[in-house]
């Protein structure tokens, strides 16, 4: 496995476990400033809106856990893309969780420090 | 605009064109043989499930029309990434037409005959 591959895999990693401690900071610094996120159902929104919504979820208690297995991974050069299969289980409070699972198209970027960044992705959870 | 640039848009425009005639051989053709296609709520597919899935769409005398704009495309060498937005307008037989609106994330890559085909497609249409 290249050093970039590992690199990739590690920021995923840290993303997930960032994402179940409620550490917003880190999971900002994962992702480039001009970062886009799409989700069925709705127009595309970058860092900021990610941010205000990951902190309205914060208030509502709801419980978050996730898993991530990279089905694909491929390096072109400063540039990679990889297909992510998630399982999210969303415990609203007092209430049953709830499972959704599916997949990513997600595109990451080497930045200007050689570090890995989410920079584009297509989130298809049901 | 670079050649790998202008090939890109015109399979995109060729794309849209043969799926409006119903020429499913022309859409195949666009495609890798190992294409992945992404959609909410479901299995990611291949080239056969898309065939027969359009098949049967056919057999519905259902018209779809579409239109699409490519609102990012980035030229990674023999690889490609683009982000499309799609209008679809859905007209089941005797009912009135439903408008259906959203993006894709799609991979393309220039195959061994220097042709550039679709190959990983997450289409996050509503």
């Amino acid at each position: 496995m290249s050093d970039d591959e590992q690199a990739i895999r590690a920021l995923i990693a840290a993303w997930m476990d960032a994402s179940k401690r409620g550490d917003l900071d880190t999971v900002l610094g994962l992702m480039s400033d001009d970062v886009v996120f799409m989700v069925p159902g709705r127009e595309p929104f970058g860092k900021e809106a990610y941010a205000a919504q990951t902190r309205a979820m914060a208030q509502t208690a709801m419980q978050v856990e996730g898993e991530s297995e990279i089905a694909e991974l491929q390096v072109l050069g400063d540039w990679a893309w990889l297909r992510n299969r998630l399982r999210i289980t969303v415990t609203p409070p007092g209430k049953d969780p709830v499972l959704r699972s599916g997949y990513t198209l997600t595109l990451l970027r080497k930045n200007a420090q050689g570090r890995w960044q989410l920079t584009r992705d297509a989130n298809l959870l049901a």
